[in-house]
């Protein structure tokens, strides 16, 4: 097949103040910051669902893209088509990692043979295709949702059968992420949670996910698969309640079953903020917890109840995600994933170009006004006065655990204490901020 | 002093179709629910700061109560009055616990020296009230929230000093819970958190807090306290951000900590909703999780962001809690406490009772519907029957570990596996708990 | 074709403590309440759409139902057969009304001519199973956000064609409706909203849906329909923001374009949630703008930001509900509309006969509560109660208009005013509404 | 007494990239934008109430500001120190306009003549600060919801009492305003809504609301008042619904008692979120009613339910604003208030400038972005031509009522009209936008 988006070639960077707008103004793969280029800092990745797979369908529409590989056909023809496209895609804009779920790329077919046998002449395909164009998964999953057999679970299903079928799955990406050079595997249970506590034993399915968390565990040393176990914290949709509701859920289930060592958290921006917390707050959180590990770079709507998988244009916002991501040294295997949509009405092919090159150029400019906070050292330095009190010899003493309660109230009695607090300057910092951003 | 509520006695129980509203119409304390009295199956408690602390002042408005002692004057003199009208409220409404924070019975004083004057002549007070009523504690705590000190939080602020002023309080308070005979002691952060992350240093503070909860759990040792050390999520309000979120997040925290084993969670209903949680969700939740401990019983309003701490007024809701209490075997040391407050514009005397013989009689009326679902055995027969290919050998084989991914996957494909889901059955199950409730 | 639902038949009220689930404990259609049937009383409609064109799909899954008419085929003869099991269940159930949108009924075809062929095809089939049933449509309406012409609106479409398109859709569907008998003709405006303000001209979109719904009065009054005409609000989903927000939303509408007297609302308990109102403060606020027509009866998670249309199953909350409709005289043209779905697992045929039991019980347990609040005037006679002031003299002369604002200053200033409030009773008011409930 | 701020001089516009945080970068009074000078177009208010009346009490914390006209004395000298710290504030600042309530700069008193008698001292108190410093209200209001005699509402009070004596503080705060040279009179109905609806009679509250603003209306007229009336929607908090809910409900309010002209609307930043809308979008549909008046600029926090009023600072948020402003030609008598607080650990004197010299440096920045997009045309043109199918004859004659549904319909028919749509451009607009930000 000819090319699909045959009208534009690969994206380039331009100058910032060029007009065209499928260029990128701000990401320059090969600019240094922090000693380190943007391509590698970034790690940015498209998807494979939302791009390819996903027909433009909403709860209350019919698909309203036209595109040629959702037409009727062979289904083995049609993902090759797919493929073609989506690497099309991948290469001219320039990103070095792509994602997918094992039924993104391949025929789910009516049996697990036909399941099989499709993945393993797809994988042929991918190769090929990373072969001719340098990309590789930022990571790889199973699809455990989407097939009506998971309506009530995938590794929590009632039915052990189905836990069975779910581990196929999972056995079959692990090996073709590992085979295929990912740099991490993603479990998201969109169906492990509970629509009704009425009809749901959660000790009996807590326990069949740890058991299913564990399978993945020994599988991953089993084939030597040295990348990182990831885990999507979401609240809720599809289920009314999902087990890793955010990521405090996640760590808690991990250590209640001896598991917190295993994996890490890939932190969607729109799973956040469903959860009641900021993006900011979930990657700070899960640094504190130590598990962070990678992200899904989206938005959600602020007025809106469900996951929109919007692409981030907020550089207010990113530069936060930035700076801390910088501060702790940047993403190891990790990376800024874009598991986003385009809006319904955005039925023009090169609307993929724009959405994608908008959300780089967001990021790419979160990035270099987080440099310039780094560089700074205003804000750090002023973290780290505010706790200085904690340095001191008494400061220390309590965190080493050598004064008791008593001891403390005695002394407290005894120096007539009346501590006072000073201000906390939040103003004083967000305007910081901004002038950094705004500079 | 004579007595405040001077023309209500005792609140009676009565026939189920009396028409005076000031008895309980369910709440008959003797009656016996799965062999044990309503009384010791409910545990009550009352709570001191909403009913006898607070004036009726909110965000936008004055002080709307009309209290003899919030008048100015002596305040030892006024705290004495406090507990003669506190005590005299308990007794007549008929609970057998109460709950305090050392501020609500006891002045603060301008100094270590005047709190710590002030709280053992109140404490006295208070035992002598106990001993006339037959009332105990359910739980004490500390207030490490209101004083301006502690605006920056009490265990993580920056200043040690204020730490140190904070444990002085916690050590008091647990001396006087233990005392006193209370059953519990209570730790709810509410400044344990932050207003904005750029000014906090998250492992910093969360270090700090781990050594505060380690300080209490050896001082519970060293006096010999039997009781439960409970931890209250909640997610917001006053800081934007709690550590102690939600019942994950406190397990999250502990376990990090290797404390897991030592507290148990206090949960609010109008806490687990802002937290984007049903309160039957976090019940769950944390028996789940091994550490439910007791219940803040009240509501939120659905349309509302902040706590409104309302009385719990729907037996639908309250009969799924009790259900959920009574099927785990009842409380041990925790209870139902009602951390509620009249509407501003309720002033009159009477509405305190008015309030709490509504919330008891709920719970009461929960009980008896829940005993009725737990004695029909329907559900938790079909609950077993959803989950009984788990206890197959194949089911049991998964879920000991002996079979691997790999295993399982050629299982799937040799036996070509299709398994099929079955009903879920919501629809059904909620029709049978409403035929439970209005049978 | 035999019957669908070939095990069940007519569902029967029977004895209130019956055990078995598919009947009626509380809806008895010929039960008196205040002088009315219940079946005159509720006017139950059951809904073409969730029941009978939904498969199951949710937008994290595929179609999990396994129905006949959801086969490939002719779509004439699917939707024939769609139609028999529609009416077998409606009549099965015992819903005096149905609610339609055309092409629930009638396959949409692939030009105005081919639409408009099958719907006089399919209006027939209607016609007969109306008539062997004794059915009728509370209402019809035009889809007109499922195509994917209407992805960016159909009235407030930046194209007159797609508005002419959908005027025809609509010309049609209320030829049908009035045809068919309905007692109303509903406009839900799914797609009148936009997903970004930056591509909307606000005040153009205003200006095409009022000339839209101006075709609609000069319609129905030429074709002689004496329905009334509805709008049912909804705020978001599945556009970002609806026109229609919620009942004072549609009300500023068409007063800024003069139809306030030609529309009423048909509120939907998930529609009010989601706009942050209850379902009560929907209902409560038609009738004060006069513009109450008729209800969606339905309910949304209270944890879950999106349209859930759950079956109501809260006897609390319809209580409330029945009370507000007869306090106000009881429907007029309207009803209790099931605009409910299944949840995605409740597979089984008769799921869809549990759930509407339910909802039908719920709601006629409430209005047999709401009967007894009104019988019982204690609760208006509090309510007159409290604003008696405003029938002395002086209050009236206020609501005439006959003191300005200097007069009732002086009065006041003269007077020494020095008002005072009394209780709300907000609490004991509650108590009364849970004593009439559970008595 | 000496200055408050005695450190600080007048605020002074420095250039964009000076380091001196208490300077503006990009507020220059004097710079043209679009022909007219920033101080114009921004027409900056600062506020009495949150800088000067807040103690930095919180609902579960004690005051935390030490501020010396917060200490016990003489009220009307405290209230004259205040004026003296406040005007010092507004003048170092440098907006040219103020906003209070009656009691943030009168003591209230124990009697209307007391209330009367002070106000009149403190009238003459602001006019010499007036005359002093060149300020002027932007407007003036009175409290109707902190004394407790509002507790049920001032105008919907149930006691004709209490509307008069909300009508005297009225007329005198109007006669005040207009005195005073304000541009507008404020009503913010704070507490005109309902806690329950079980105690409430919507109609007659309804009626009295009514009558109240044709009071004002009369007043304004009597006293030859020039400015506008403004009323400030809110959703909710202090009560749990409020009449004015959002724009639309204000709207539809008005028209129902046929008071749309007489009354324009001032829209809150955070108000609007909380009634679940974007501060974008009120402003959008308040101009789209024909009804924008004036804006309080502040912003709520994404994951906290209540009115947080907070420092505005996204420039991404304040472009589209300043853009919806501009586009529609500017404020007339409305302007930029910031109706934000400090938050409570922002305990020093310099907070109160830090904080305000961020917001108007965010709106100022906002204002030249925006301008950039005016004079570009490029988004102008963009919707001009998204819309262009109106302004053929078709699209006219439809909008002028020349073609009935019918006659619609059947021009779809014969022209076998199948219109497809185009392409929404939501994400090349997002990304535009961000283009002229970051330029």
């Amino acid at each position: 097949m000819s090319e699909y988006f045959s009208d534009l070639g690969a994206i380039q960077y331009e100058a910032t103040d060029a007009s065209y707008p499928l260029s990128f103004r701000f990401y320059d793969e090969k600019r240094l910051v922090l000693g380190q280029s943007m391509k590698q800092h970034c790690r940015f990745a498209a998807c494979y669902w939302h791009n390819f797979c996903w027909n433009g369908v909403d709860i209350f529409g019919e698909p309203a893209f036209d595109r040629p590989w959702h037409q009727c056909g062979d289904p083995l023809k049609m993902a090759k088509l797919k493929a073609d496209v989506a690497f099309e895609f991948f290469a001219k804009l320039g990103v070095p990692f792509y994602t997918f779920h094992d039924t993104d790329v391949s025929p789910e077919g009516d049996s697990p043979a036909s399941y099989l046998y499709n993945f393993n002449v797809m994988q042929e395909v991918l190769a090929t295709k990373q072969q001719d164009t340098g990309l590789k998964p930022l990571w790889g999953t199973a699809n455990l949702f989407t097939h009506k057999r998971y309506m009530s679970g995938a590794a929590t299903n009632p039915d052990p059968d189905i836990f069975a079928y779910a581990a196929m799955q999972v056995c079959n990406a692990m090996r073709a992420t590992h085979e295929l050079g990912g740099e991490n595997y993603v479990i998201w249970g969109g169906r492990e949670g509970y629509e009704t506590l009425l009809n749901t034993d959660l000790k009996q399915e807590r326990m069949q996910l740890a058991r299913f968390l564990n399978l993945i565990v020994e599988h991953k040393h089993k084939i030597g698969f040295e990348g990182t176990l990831l885990i999507e914290p979401k609240p809720q949709e599809p289920t009314k309640h999902q087990y890793d509701y955010d990521t405090s859920a996640v760590y808690a289930f991990l250590s209640q079953f001896g598991l917190e060592k295993e994996f890490k958290v890939n932190i969607e921006a729109n799973h956040a903020t469903l959860a009641g917390h900021s993006y900011h707050h979930e990657v700070s959180n899960a640094f504190a917890l130590g598990i962070f590990g990678s992200l899904d770079a989206n938005r959600g709507d602020p007025q809106l109840g469900w996951d929109t998988d919007q692409f981030p244009n907020s550089v207010e916002e990113m530069t936060l995600i930035c700076y801390e991501i910088l501060k702790h040294g940047g993403f190891t295997t990790g990376g800024f994933n874009f598991d986003t949509k385009l809006r319904r009405q955005s039925i023009d092919k090169k609307d993929l170009f724009h959405a994608h090159i908008g959300a780089m150029d967001t990021i790419a400019l979160g990035l270099l006004k987080a440099e310039r906070i780094i560089l700074d050292e205003h804000l750090s330095s002023l973290v780290t006065a505010r706790y200085k009190g904690w340095s001191t010899l008494f400061g220390q003493d309590i965190l080493n655990g050598e004064m008791s309660l008593q001891v403390l109230m005695d002394y407290v009695a005894q120096n007539k204490l009346n501590p006072q607090g000073v201000t906390g300057q939040q103003e004083a910092l967000e305007n910081y901020i901004n002038r950094m951003i705004y500079k």
